[in-house]
């Protein structure tokens, strides 16, 4: 593959969308080419499961059903979506992927960490990102900067209680210290462009120049 | 658990659904309490995965996301209607379970038997069937019986060449002689009467008297 596949990761209110459009903006700028996109991304079959996955009816939604449904849209993204971009050599920018899965279904939903990273990685194959920036901003910070935003509509994981937040904000610093060579925190708590910047300068080192 | 939990397997044309019906019905005049299943059984959320997957139009549905779905429906199937009969003591008779989609997905589709055993492993988890009967017959007949059976609606599956069938019979082989103590092989070829009182014999053995 000629391209570069970068995620985009972190709790609720870290911002990781908005700098993800600003990056995308500015290396388009540069003469990149990108593509920027977050499942299930307009991808018809993986729209439909989002769908059977969001059902707000659907109480009786088992953990690991979801965790399944997550995965086999997962994979329908990005066979259909991003493996064809990076072969055209683009700089695949994508809100949340794998590392999402671990930290709020593995851990913060309590079905193990190792039991979802198998079912992802039968998912993945050998597209693992090459990149990951992860947004890091405490579950307080974070929640207090959605109530501000009174934009923004609340998902059902803005509801949850804070110890949910705690977990997952835990739950992205193991995989951080875990997955090293591919995890880069970026300080989310900074104002906008500072974090943009920071956030640019470790994705241009990963840049062919 | 104190029900017994016992999956049919084999080809098409095999004659499993049949025999099924027919030794539920026994079973149910000698006083057992029995349910007979196969997913996506009535199960809300395991019908609508269902449809994802049997949408005709969805061509472009890759291989592994296939599978991840019919995981996905086959835990939501478990946990709400299999799961609660074994509880309640049934005998819990279940057409088509994981064999079917390490024959079908991981052996015939070339997924790779291990990798569709280990996302079929964390959707079943230790909800392992207590006994399968594998019904033996050659693809060259199963296909045979098929189409003389004018009442018979073909599906997809029929319709796959002589070859892909061959791979099915030849992977459920594989998989009796791999899990001899789960698996049981019944052969199909015989009289139904024939087929049954065999079958019957087997889960006997399992059953309390």
């Amino acid at each position: 593959m000629k391209g570069l596949f970068v995620t985009f990761e972190g709790g609720e209110g870290a911002g990781k969308s908005s700098i993800l459009k600003a990056i995308g903006e500015q290396l388009r700028e540069e003469g990149y080419p990108v593509l920027e996109t977050r499942e299930p991304g307009g991808i018809r079959i993986a729209e439909k499961i989002r769908e059977v996955i969001l059902t707000p009816s659907h109480t009786e939604m088992d953990g690991r059903t979801e965790a399944l449904l997550y995965a086999a849209a997962r994979r329908q993204h990005l066979v259909e979506k991003v493996i064809p971009a990076l072969q055209a050599g683009k700089v695949v920018l994508c809100d949340r992927f794998i590392d999402s899965s671990l930290a709020y279904q593995g851990v913060a939903r309590d079905l193990g960490l190792e039991e979802v990273y198998k079912i992802n990685q039968f998912a993945i194959e050998d597209c693992m990102p090459d990149l990951t920036l992860l947004f890091d901003i405490t579950p307080e910070e974070g929640l207090k900067r959605i109530a501000d935003n009174k934009g923004r509509e609340q998902n059902r994981l803005d509801l949850e209680n804070i110890d949910f937040h705690v977990k997952v904000h835990e739950a992205y610093h193991d995989l951080a210290e875990k997955y090293k060579e591919r995890i880069r925190v970026i300080t989310a708590g900074q104002p906008f462009q500072e974090v943009k910047r920071d956030a640019y300068q470790v994705l241009k080192e990963s840049l062919p120049s």
